[in-house]
C-alpha cells in the first residue's frame, strides 16, 4: 500500500493506494470517523460490483452502515440530486458526526463531496474512487460541486475529505473507454510537472493498458503525489493549482459545446492538450519535436471520437463562459517545455481559431 | 466609527460600526475588492430605503454595480432562491473576482453568503446588515445557509465575509417588533459572556429602545466583539462557539413547531432563554434571584407573543431533529451564572416538559 499525504494543516489527510484495499475499508474508515454510523453513497453499477463488500467490511469494524444509491452520469450531477441526498440524510437524522462515503466515479465523488460541504455546514466524508479518472483527479484536492444548466461545475465548494481510499482492483471492471479517458489525465501530470514521469508513461503504455496492478499503483501514486503537492501549496486555485487545468480551456469548451454528450471528460482534455501544445509551439515555447512527442503519446492511448463537427465559434463562446477566465480574458495553461507550465491569457481569437483548425487536421 | 477585528488568519476581516456609514460605502468596498464590478443583492423593502444611496456611493468610487432583488422573509430562504441567484450571476458572467454585497436582514445575508460560498467554489462577499438581529448575530461569524423544508438552516457553509459594514442609521426604519426581536439576541451576549454588559443593558433599556444612535453603536459593538472573540477561537462550532446557541435549543424548536410563522427568531430565542434559565436553576447553577433578574430583563424589552398553544411533544420532536444534537442527545447551553455558560446534554424528557410548563406559566 502506498500513502500520499496531503498537507493542509488540521485538514490534512491521506491518500492510500493499493491492491484489494477495500478489504481493509472497515479499519481504515473506523480510525477516521467519530460517529458510529456512516452513509455509503454510490450508484447502482458500482454498488453491484463493490457495494456489498464495502458494507460487510464496515459492519465488521462495528460501524452501522446506511446505503443510498444515486443516479450515475454527468446529467445527474445537479442540485436536484444534492437536494434528494439532503432530504434522505435529514429523514435519517444524520448528524454532524455522520461521515459520508462516496463509492464511485467522479460524479459520485463530486456530488457527495458537495453534500458533505453543505449538509449542516459540513460533515466528514471519505472518497473511495472506482474509476481511473476519479482516482488521479477528482477525488484528490477537495474540489466538490455540481453542474448548472448553463455550465459545468459552476456550483461547488473547496472541502477536503478525511481520507481517499484507492483500490486499484476496482479498475479491472472499468469499460475500456472509461479507462482510456483516465489515462489522458494521467498523461497530463507528466506534461505539466514531471518529464521523467511522462517518459515512464510513454515507455510503459502497454503494461498500463493491460492494467497490470503494480504498474497502475505506481502510476496512480505518482499522479496523486503531484496533485497533493500542487494543492497543498495552493488549495484554492489562486495560482499554482491552475496548472492542473492544462488542456482544460479547450477541453471544457468542447464538452460544453457538445452538451457533455460527445466526449468523456478525459477525451475532451486530450483534445485540449493537443490544442495547448500547438499554442505553446506558436508562442515559441515548445519545439515541433516536443509537440509531436505529445501528440504521439496522446494517440497511442487510443482513438479519440472525432471533433470535426464542433465549429470554432461555439467553442469560443463556451470558453468565454468558463469560470476560469479572469475579467474578460480566457486563461490558458501552456507548456514552456514538457514538465513545465506557463500561464497566459492574451490571445487573439484568430490565433485560437487557427490552433483549433490544426487540431482538427491532425486528429483526422 | 468603531472597528472590531475578526482574527482568522488570512481570512480575517473587519466589522465597522457607526452612524451614516453607508456614506462611505464606496471607499470601504473599493479597498477590499479586486474586480471592478460588484453585485448588490437586496430585497425590495430595504432597497427602497437604502439601495440607491449604496449604488450611488459605490459608483462614485468607480465600481460598476449590478443590483438584484430577492424576495424577503424566512420562506424565501431556500435553495430555490439560491438557484435563481446562480442563474443570474452566470447570465451576467460574474467571475471569481466579482464580489457580492448583501444589503438587508438575516435572510438576505444568509442566502447571499451561501451563494458566495458556492458560486464558482467561492467568491468574495460583504455584509451590510440592516436589522438589529443581523447586525449583532448573523452577519458576523461566517455562518451562511438556507432552510430545507424539513428544518431550518440545515444546508449551508462556514464562509467568511471580506467586510461587515454596520450603519446604525438603518435601524431607524426598522419596525418595532423587528427591533425588539434583535434586542433579545443582544441580551444573550451579556448572559453568556459578560455580566457587566448585561447590567449595562438592564440600566439602559429606555435609551436603547429610543434607538439613541450612540448607545446603539456601543451596544452593537460589544455584541460584535463578543461574537468575534468566540468565533475566532472556534470558527466551526466544535466547542466554544456553541455557547452562542444559548436559548436556541427551545428557541429553534419553538420556531420549527410553529413552522416559522408564530415568532420572530429573537422572540423564540427569548422563550428559549427563559427555559434555559429555569433549567439552569433546576440543575443547581442559577439561584432564583438570578432567574428573576433574567426574566425581568427579557420582559422589559416588550411583550412576547403567547406560547401556550405549542404542546410539549411537538417541541420535543423538533428538538430531536435539531442539527445541534449529538448522536441522540439534545444539547443545552445553560448558565452557571450570569456571564458564564455550561454545556449539558443529559436530561430526561420529563424534566424538559416541567421546565416548559414553568415557562408557559410565567409568560402568561
Amino acid at each position: 500500500m502506498n500513502t500520499v499525504r496531503v498537507s493542509l494543516g488540521h485538514r490534512s489527510y491521506d491518500i492510500l493506494i493499493g491492491e484489494d484495499l477495500l478489504q481493509d475499508a472497515g479499519s481504515l474508515v473506523r480510525e477516521r470517523v467519530t460517529g458510529g454510523r456512516v452513509f455509503l453513497i454510490s450508484n447502482l453499477t458500482v454498488f453491484e460490483y463493490h457495494g456489498q463488500k464495502v458494507v460487510d467490511r464496515l459492519e465488521a469494524a462495528g460501524l452501522e452502515v446506511v446505503h443510498l444509491l444515486i443516479p450515475d452520469g454527468e446529467k445527474s450531477k445537479t442540485l436536484h440530486t444534492v437536494e434528494n441526498i439532503y432530504t434522505y440524510l435529514i429523514a435519517q437524522r444524520a448528524d454532524r458526526n455522520t461521515a459520508l462515503i462516496a463509492l464511485g466515479g467522479g460524479v459520485t465523488g463530486d456530488v457527495v463531496g458537495f453534500v458533505a460541504a453543505t449538509y449542516l455546514r459540513g460533515v466528514p466524508y471519505i472518497q473511495v474512487p472506482t474509476t481511473l479518472l476519479s482516482q488521479v483527479d477528482s477525488s484528490v484536492g477537495g474540489k466538490t460541486g455540481v453542474n448548472h444548466c448553463l455550465g459545468k461545475n459552476l456550483i461547488g465548494a473547496f472541502y477536503q475529505p478525511s481520507l481517499v481510499c484507492i483500490d486499484t482492483d476496482t479498475l479491472s471492471t472499468l469499460l475500456p473507454r472509461e479507462f482510456q479517458s483516465g489515462l489522458y489525465e494521467v498523461l497530463k501530470y507528466g506534461l505539466i510537472y514531471d518529464e521523467v514521469f511522462f517518459t515512464y508513461l510513454c515507455d510503459n503504455f502497454e503494461r498500463i493498458k493491460e492494467r497490470d496492478p503494480e504498474t497502475l499503483a505506481t502510476v496512480i501514486s505518482r499522479c496523486c503525489e503531484i496533485k497533493a503537492e500542487v494543492t497543498s501549496i495552493d488549495e484554492k486555485e489562486a495560482d499554482l493549482r491552475r496548472i492542473l487545468n492544462f488542456g482544460h480551456t479547450f477541453g471544457h469548451a468542447l464538452e460544453a459545446a457538445t452538451r457533455y454528450e460527445g466526449y468523456k471528460h478525459g477525451e475532451a482534455v486530450a483534445y485540449g492538450m493537443i490544442a495547448a501544445a500547438h499554442l505553446s509551439h506558436r508562442e515559441g515555447y515548445l519545439d515541433s519535436k516536443a509537440v509531436q512527442r505529445i501528440n504521439r503519446a496522446i494517440f497511442s492511448i487510443g482513438p479519440l471520437p472525432p471533433a470535426s463537427e464542433v465549429p470554432f465559434p461555439r467553442l469560443l463562446d463556451a470558453m468565454k463562459r468558463d469560470k476560469k477566465r479572469e475579467e474578460d480574458r480566457i486563461v490558458f495553461v501552456l507548456l514552456e517545455k514538457i514538465g513545465k507550465t506557463v500561464i497566459r491569457s492574451d490571445f487573439q481569437e484568430d490565433l485560437l481559431s487557427d490552433v483549433w483548425e490544426e487540431v482538427l487536421r491532425e486528429s483526422q
